[in-house]
């Protein structure tokens, strides 16, 4: 097939072959990196503008590994000082980066749908970074590319996906990512966090940890912000480690080859003890390393299709 | 003519040769980029910092850009973090960065007249990239640059130049540069913001919309910096706007093919409506694009004045 | 002999042999430099990521300007917007970093003994950019260096270090640095900020200033910090500038060509007079200068080092 977008903004717009050509193309670009060949010229000569309007370190270096590793000239752009405070429109702002002759823009936003909107109006190609509670379409991405190659497919895998499912925008990446490559997805966590209502586009809801993780061939964890229990929500960070902690006893539960994944960063003894996150079935850390080759490639086959 | 300058600092300082000279330079770096060649190797091996000392996420992408296109080595430091607050003195802190054998130091500062004091003591060269309310030499150049692209010439044209003058290192640098290209420069707004002192050095005051646009060939819009206005200022933003803004019957008294130029970030529907700000006479994201150039110009022929 | 290390975490951990080498490689880096070669290969293909998670302009630059003349790729990563603010711990950030195949990593922290803890558990290399009031190796093998070039010796030298010991991570490293070397080292200051437990190690403690500087072949002062004169610590900073301060009439007791020495940033009229600063026996800029070679040398050797 052909790769036809110049923005990526969300797994939910993708067909399941463009999903896996993303997918494969990531295969290629993690080979040559073992081969130890660091650098490859295919954005040789194209500008791109990290943009993040909330922060992020994690996220923000890898696209900039990657965005290095294809040889492309950089620029980060960050919100603290950015002219948005000074009342200038997201559009204009983002009008004017293009008007610098960018080729793409990597952009992080607070608001659901931020990037949408600006690809849109844009010429030049829009990558998605995370966009709120909406989506997280690179995350996903290297989530399946890990299950993928430690599995050999996603077709009939369970996936369950467990912890604060309603303000995740990882989860709801993975969520449309796997059922369009035909895996079984759960969702697990405390009722407050996981509305019965994600049943209707096909996902398996469940609030009790056992039945959640039980037939799973994967389990991915989400993280628990501390931001939020603080605020005296239910439930707190204590009272979701003793239900839904993964330790030593849940795994005892798990089919033994069931791969243990978390996109970071982790919790150490709320949703995860270090047995579990150190232990044989955690793939987390493989898990940032095919970010690299994930991104590589997004941005290799976006960059591909921007009209200059 | 030879450029023996290894600073830019103001366009006061600037013979009419002098500034036509960066113009036509930077129009052979907008042809060059208009060719698809994004790279040129004329600063290879020169180091640049870009000190910022006052915030500015546009001026600062625009010379990053311009330096990555000379293929500079590029390194960023910003006032939030520097040593200014431990207590070293400017110039030390400009000496260190000389000692670490920089070529060019393109600084902005919110003191008027921190770059020139510098630039007498660094054998590095320094660009001036706006000093308080002072002189932002390379943002009228970029303005200059958009006006000569557009109509042919700039002696003689009616340029006038709209806002909070008595605060803008743009107007005041966009009037240096006109009045020794040979324009007719008036200078409007409130009496409050348009002082008629400026009479004096042989431009037009005036404090009438009306008269202000209707024989200009380019009306300069300033931004109303909302934060002012907060303060109880007069005019206030909405008082502005109403006797001051561009908008549709503000056009209808204009010559038809006038230019309206905006340095940026704009306030829609303060000192301008969006339906003159994206209409058919609006040149403002091509001045965008021709800092670029105006900046690569600029950067080349003060780093080959630079000793080292 | 061969550098074996993939990490420079401190000169109390290296043989006066290791100390030496990295100064005759920083010499060879500093003779490329001066045949006006700004960049060598030696890094091409190596990614460094510096980690400052305590604040620092001066150190991080020099840094990066070393690393870009050795062709790394680089990315800069600051505490303020690091994953460590969501409760991940030290250990974790770091694996990230090395799960996106990093090289090297240029590490600063406030606590003490952080980069060790780090470099036990990483393959790729670490290097000390300060910890706390611990250590800061490449700081004080610049002052070595400076010294060494200038007196063409270590071993014998008479050198004084003045100012507040207790808290200085340079004056630590500089002790262990040069006594391995075979110099004479007086630690000198205020009973408060020196104290005579430092004697143990076999140095000389002085709290009185003419005895200190009298047969120094070198004097390095440190900086007092007015964050903590502010809090109304003894000797206040006027109170150090009276008994302790160089100027013209210390200068009148000391070895007509001894060396005046500060890492930076300096104190006028605290610690040292503006004579004496910018005076004929200061190399303060040259130690800034020197810094440059001796970073390359350390990424130099410890990247060598590094198994991947």
């Amino acid at each position: 097939m052909e790769w036809t977008r110049k923005d990526l903004l969300s797994l939910y717009d993708l067909s399941p072959e463009e999903i896996t050509f993303l997918l494969d193309t990531a295969e290629e670009f993690k080979k040559v990196s073992e081969r130890k060949v660091k650098k490859v010229p295919a954005l040789r000569g194209k500008t791109v503008v990290n943009f993040f309007v909330e922060p992020s370190t994690r996220t923000r270096v890898s696209f900039e590994l990657a965005e290095q590793r294809l040889s492309a000239d950089i620029v980060n752009m960050q919100a603290q000082v950015s002219s948005l405070k000074k009342g200038e429109t997201l559009l204009d702002t983002v009008r004017n980066i293009e008007a610098l002759q960018v080729d793409l823009v990597v952009m992080r936003h607070s608001t659901p749908g931020a990037q949408d909107f600006i690809a849109q109006h844009l010429k030049c190609g829009v990558v998605n970074a995370g966009d709120g509670a909406h989506s997280h379409p690179t995350q996903a991405l290297l989530d399946i590319f890990t299950i993928r190659e430690k599995m050999g497919r996603i077709k009939g895998l369970n996936v369950t996906i467990l912890g604060d499912i309603l303000h995740s925008r990882v989860a709801r990446s993975n969520m449309w990512g796997l059922l369009k490559l035909g895996a079984n997805v759960t969702l697990a966590g405390p009722s407050t966090l996981v509305p019965r209502e994600f049943e209707a586009v096909g996902v398996k809801v469940c609030h009790n940890l056992k039945d959640a993780v039980r037939d799973a061939d994967v389990v991915n964890l989400l993280r628990i912000q501390h931001e939020r229990q603080a605020a005296g929500f239910f439930p707190s960070t204590s009272e979701y480690a003793r239900f839904f902690g993964i330790n030593r006893e849940t795994m005892k539960l798990m089919k033994p080859d069931a791969l243990i994944m978390h996109p970071g960063p982790i919790n150490r003894d709320v949703e995860i003890t270090s047995e579990v996150a150190d232990g044989p079935n955690s793939v987390i850390l493989e898990q940032v390393t095919n970010g690299l080759a994930v991104r590589m490639a997004v941005l290799f086959l976006v960059a591909g299709c921007v009209q200059k």
